[in-house]
């Protein structure tokens, strides 16, 4: 998670933020005859010569999206390659091949890269996917990019929730928030969420059932739930209502929340990082097994927006994290 | 290009070099049903669930691959781009799509983004490709991660060089180093070879040519005529014999040569980045337009290693650039 930082005034990125400035610098993107679904959703849909395949990167930075300190080689490689095998199944399709590009500075003891690269192998073996390439080089810090690459023979959208739908959820919500919450007040227990921070474990059996079940919208929780259902209900064009009496609130959230003073429910709508998915269903339906429904898709009233709300209500607080703020 | 660096000792990866690390972060790749070439060639080949795909990726960092003082946003993107198309063209393909991960300071200017991320679209546009998704962070310094997948209907490896074959290349050699030694000692001209260090302009019409007329292997000048034809020796278990006297010595690098005391030969032979392609062909044949013969792939004499030669003689000096040496 990202060191604080100060922004530095108008017409920089700081300023523009990151999503802002994502949607102008993709805003040239756009469809084509070989793009099929451009830049803004989990994963892009391109043609082949003789197909489709869906693909989606990240860049992670020591410091901001890990600390060498906190998880090992082996935890940060598996972390990284699951947030990007979670782009795929938020797609609701099946990733099947990894590129990672590392920048690592020159004192890296090589057993570490050996790890990190072992770290991606393990969490990619977990859905049959492979690390077919890969290119290195010296940074002063970690930099871990990486892309993914699948099959979603119907990708599903974020931009398809429809007034009547149901929402609903599978996967954990908030474990990762708490580990966190955890380490950072120098704790390292409760193990649970601990482990589940340094190595998420996403529902990657939740998405292509989704996709096959008809779900109308999916995205997979990165930032957090308000803040990714957000993108949902902004690209569709609707208001995604959450009911908390319909949240499952995990026993080691209670207890870190006694412990450290934290709402639970605050993490679980608020806390990325568990890459649980998120998807909008036609009601009524019969969802695929592990999935919970935790709200329903509204209209939007008149004069007012695409918003996420809470019983109702707009949650007060930060809906998710931000970079650069 | 990169800052020297001090080794930090043994076990680092500064110790172990790039090279040797990715070849041992990669041995536990190889190819599966899904993989039908892995890591350690141009680009990795795919299967999908309804055809292939090809994909290589690059990781840059500033004031290692790129200067903001001495290129522009947009030069710098274009050149990004131009580095992974230049990929896919050296295994006979044509590249269809672009990712893009992008860590900049949080007081870069927003329009810097915008117009790194308009040299992207651009070079993209030379061969039909679009930019589908991307991510951004924030970071010390700028960071650039770019993948690309194409088309590769008959990928060319590395490893199919045969005794009896001939060598020969398409495209520019030399003109980049060139422009990058008359920056490094503040110049501004010749502006032909600086315009080709801060813009490549790989022949992106001669892979799939290539591909088409039979190559038997092939790989795209990043790191040198030398450094890369190892490669090729190596994985084809080869002599290649370059002769001096078929290769040309465009009329810039003799300007700069003279100007900076440099050698020519040397620019062509070592010089990296401007994407030419080297291939090899089984003789006698017909070779593309564009394309011309340097030289002939000959057996390992007995006792010796694949190697390349200059005139049947070891060429003395770095046959490439290296990170962290």
């Amino acid at each position: 998670m990202p060191a604080q930082q100060q922004g530095p005034g108008p017409g920089t990125v700081s300023d523009v933020g990151e999503f802002g400035l994502i949607d102008r610098v993709t805003e040239a993107g756009g469809t084509s005859d070989r793009v099929l679904i451009g830049p803004g959703d989990d994963a892009a849909h391109v043609r082949t010569a003789d197909g489709t395949f869906v693909v989606s990167t990240d860049l992670l930075v020591e410091g901001r999206h890990f600390r060498r300190d906190w998880s090992t080689a082996l935890e940060i490689g598996r972390k990284a390659a699951a947030a990007n095998l979670s782009d795929v199944n938020a797609m609701g399709g099946v990733a099947t091949a990894l590129t990672v590009g590392l920048g690592v500075p020159a004192d890296t003891p090589s057993a570490w890269v050996v790890e990190l690269a072992k770290g991606f192998e393990q969490e990619a073996a977990v859905v049959g996917a492979h690390v077919v390439g890969g290119d290195m080089t010296a940074s002063d810090v970690v930099v871990v990019a990486v892309t993914v690459m699948g099959d979603a023979p119907r990708p599903v959208r974020r931009s398809g929730a429809l007034p009547g739908d149901v929402v609903a959820v599978a996967g954990r919500l908030g474990w990762s928030a708490a580990g966190l919450a955890t380490l950072g007040r120098g704790f390292r227990s409760p193990k649970a969420v601990v482990d589940a921070h340094r190595v998420p474990t996403p529902p990657y059996w939740a998405g292509r059932a989704a996709a096959d079940a008809g779900a109308t919208a999916m995205i997979d929780v990165s930032d957090g739930l308000l803040a990714d259902l957000g993108h949902v209900a902004r690209a569709s064009g609707v208001v995604v209502d959450l009911r908390t009496s319909a949240l499952t609130i995990d026993a080691p959230l209670l207890t870190v929340g006694e412990a450290l003073g934290l709402d639970p429910l605050s993490l679980v709508l608020t806390g990325g990082e568990d890459y649980a998915l998120a998807a909008t269903f036609s009601a009524p339906t019969v969802l695929p097994d592990g999935w919970t429904v935790v709200g329903e898709v509204r209209d939007v009233p008149e004069g007012a927006r695409p918003a996420v709300l809470v019983d109702g209500a707009t949650w007060e607080g930060e809906p998710g994290w931000r970079h650069w703020r």
